[in-house]
């Protein structure tokens, strides 16, 4: 039976991904940076098969460390997640004993071939970097075999030497990570998606907003020119997100959008994060770090690439300060949090990124967000291989960037 | 792993369907019809998700009129029909709130850019022209960007202006809608298959019979010019459908078969079909409708192209008359045919509909009525092609078409 | 969405199966031999389909013998085994009643076309040879049109002209015929993967063997030169199989191990097994016949292809002598081996066939079990195309064949 194709009218200016070929490439993911893979306390002594940027992984926890060898044994192709420990230090394949260090990967022995095996030290599998943060096992995953750089060179920097509690969700989830993070940048959802989620029942959201964009070191802001609470539509009518049950109003007219929080800048802010003096609340990072900051905590979420289909969501809640704070945060995020915020509400992004089938696609103003987001990818690529390291800590350097605004010109054509 | 082919043989006599180039080619339908999708009852404000000739269609019904959109939305390829409505006369998609006209598909709002959204306009999604006909929805799949045409120079004849009930089944089922519009007209497997039916537990069928088709207008016609109720197989004995249970036995010897229903024209003809003048009880029109004639009602199937691989069955049973006969239909309808004829029956179709797999087929001569049915697939489509409209009504002309029968050559080598 | 294909890093060496040729194309099996594909008790007068080596065939008993024919109808592609028996000595197809005879697979009558239906004796089926061996029907696939060879000539010799009594398992398993065939003979690892099977519960098993392969006629023998109980891995410490509840502990030193049986050799030998002197417990003949010779019984495997991913796992147990031993054989089949060995022990074998994924491989010493089992194939294989057919007795030479020992060159290459 042959099929005649039938053709698809296509709308008008370019709709494919080309402006960005790294990040057109970036199927998998970007190599060369760390992924969280599980919660630590998911990885014990028996070996744990995670799968990152479309490699396969086997995690194992021994003298309370945690590594991770390519999930292959170059025998058989057998998995070694599948096998377990003959050997203090080793993982043992369960079909014929081969017995590989943890350490480097190399074949140590061959329990059936005897003390002699002359095939051991000729045969290694890959190994990766793994390191401990944030209560998650972290796997770097390579361009080549450079060795891995610091892992807090990659973490956010307000996470590193500080103290903080945290609370969080990480689930296997459908669709590209790239999906994942336009979707978690997106200016423009949030607002009409999320306006029927439990966590914003009491909430109203403006209809739109105009932002601009700026750059500081790793890091895009979105930064909040003004929000627009009602809207007339020419032909159509007036529309507003606000209900006559929710309670939080819209700030009145004249009032300053703040940018720290989304809610309207009226709390005290945590003096860990009034020191960061964020540009917007929203911003991003490479590999796929979201951030948006609330007056109190920080939620984050790491968008880690699975393979072109799949990607793991990692949603993180940070309150910083010691045991003092921690009692007030958990029973906060327990009792409300990881229910209505990391639950009901990332479950409508969950349901978009899984229906998300772009390119080709036809963006609008708000999606300068998107375009900055893949800029940037493009940006800290080709900075990376010239050889220049961005610096590791924060250098104050604020960049313009795109911007959206009505009065100017912006970089998205429609 | 390599795997060797291994050769089949292959029976003499080509066996591809070469010798009809369109409808080889129209694995998924022929665009340029109208076609059947959904039950009215079925949609309503909620927008619905229907694939028809493997186009994605939204349906959606606002101020009582349906209304069918591309079920894409270009901005980031969400469905549409996850969608709903903001605004009466449009459908906005779920994702960023991106508004398109029902009418025209137009772009007619984006909520999350504001009134002044630069892109309103300068996009639209396709639109598809709807109607309502014997209680169900209808699409039109263009050919290319033409007007549609009017659905009742499509539909049946004498479903046109007249008055009449109906009952029906409609379901999505596996296998090519060309595989099942073909076992509706195959005059072979029906008193095969069909003999263990319950729709036929007390009715004798004939072993085979003999038949020619005639062209009248856009339908063939099989005309049955002999039928035969046993046969004796040489070096295999005897063989018929008949069972002692069977009261409704064959008729005698020498009674002409009629071609008003198939149970031997002795009931008493419905005056709408006997104006009709059918030539033969069972006929077939493009783009898949098959019409099967009763003495008192007439039993329609629409075989709706989805993708490859699935088809829409419909399958509706009209009783000609006003609510005066309606009554006594829906009793018939309700209490047997249903579940008789449009249920068990139909199940025995669905199930070789699902497992026949051709080309490559070896045809035989009661085929004649597959290979006239391509025929005049070619044939319409040719005549439309060279821009000859078929006539809108019945100009009574009979053209003498493949025909099937001992004394005579047919088009089926075998 | 573009995938960048990531370089895999290979471990040095050839890993392909470039060396076999023949064995590396037959992904679907070697034709040109006999395969057991059901109980007989399985096949009755409602056809059953089985698939072959990438065959579908369909199976029915006529008068009590079984045919096979190519489970196709020629007409619409429909499979013969959703049909039934209209005729004696005939099958017919479920759609329009072509009915084909057994012996021949020509087409004897087309019900729905009349007793002179011209394509009679046009057409036909192809057909299979069918036998019944050891309470199993056995298909003959053909490599080209041959008459099938006695099944006798290709049954292990053992199994013609002796008495017996057997138990067995057959069942459909994941993974390619020749993992399973691979896993069978393969001498590494029985000791390790099933140290922890309920069938060696009790019983000890060494660490690693020397052994070496010889061939006689069809077979190659593994033959086991010396058992090694425990052994100290360098740097990593001892290792041993054996633990304190099990009580059948390994042999003194300076035993000679034995090979029949793997047990030791303690056990008086049944004259039948005693008078086949075989070379060692462990062989294996082409097309995937296992046999581990026990002094009491023996136990065969027969991988039995069906497509690229999956096989036929056929496991039996035969216990030589009559009536009078086979009340004790069965209530040990029954109480024990059939849970125990055809079950438990199987089923870890299952499990890695399931996931091995080889090429590419890296072999090591034991894996001579595995390169001489590839060579057999290629070696019966050239001989079988030149003409030259392996006697169909036993002839008593035996060939030197590849050899492991610590002190030889071996073929594996680590």
């Amino acid at each position: 039976m042959n099929v005649t194709p039938r053709q698809t009218r296509r709308a008008p200016g370019r709709q494919d991904w080309s402006t960005w070929p790294a990040y057109d490439s970036a199927a998998v993911g970007f190599p060369g940076w760390w992924y969280p893979v599980r919660w630590s306390s998911e990885v014990g002594r028996k070996p744990v098969a995670v799968e990152v940027c479309g490699e396969k992984v086997a995690l194992v926890r021994d003298g309370g460390k945690v590594y991770a060898l390519h999930d292959r044994c170059p025998h058989r192709g057998v998995p070694l997640s599948l096998g377990n420990r003959q050997f203090p230090g080793t993982l043992s394949c369960p079909y014929h004993g081969w017995t590989f260090d943890l350490l480097n990967g190399r074949l140590a022995a061959v329990i059936t071939d005897g003390p002699e095996s002359p095939i051991c030290g000729k045969v290694a599998v890959r190994t990766y970097a793994t390191a401990e943060r944030l209560g998650m096992v972290w796997v770097y995953v390579p361009r080549a075999d450079e060795p891995a750089p610091l892992i807090d060179s990659q973490l956010p920097e307000e996470l590193v030497g500080t103290t903080f509690v945290l609370g969080g969700r990480m689930e296997p989830r459908a669709g590209n990570w790239r999906f994942a993070a336009e979707n978690g940048y997106d200016e423009g959802h949030a607002k009409y998606l999320h306006r029927t989620s439990l966590w914003r029942l009491f909430k109203s959201m403006p209809v739109w907003n105009e932002t601009h964009i700026e750059r500081r070191d790793r890091w895009i802001y979105r930064v909040q020119d003004a929000q627009h609470w009602v809207a007339d539509f020419p032909g159509l009518g007036p529309w507003s997100g606000h209900r006559w049950w929710k309670v939080n109003r819209p700030p009145k007219a004249g009032t300053t959008a703040s940018n720290i929080g989304n809610t309207g800048g009226r709390s005290r802010v945590d003096p860990v994060i009034a020191a960061q003096e964020f540009p917007g609340f929203a911003s991003i990072a490479m590999p796929g770090v979201l951030r948006i900051v609330y007056p109190r905590f920080i939620h984050y979420e790491f968008y880690v690439p699975v393979d072109t289909d799949n990607h793991r969501y990692v949603g993180v809640m940070v309150n910083f300060g010691g045991l003092g704070t921690a009692v007030g945060f958990w029973l906060k995020y327990l009792g409300a949090v990881r229910w209505l915020f990391h639950g009901d509400f990332s479950s409508q992004d969950a349901w978009m990124v899984d229906v998300t089938d772009a390119p080709p696609e036809r963006l609008y103003r708000p999606d300068v967000s998107l375009t900055e987001w893949r800029r940037l990818c493009e940006d800290v690529t080709a900075e990376r291989t010239s050889g220049l390291v961005e610096a590791p800590g924060r250098s104050g350097r604020v960049r313009p960037f795109g911007r959206f605004r009505r009065t100017q010109v912006h970089r998205v054509t429609s």
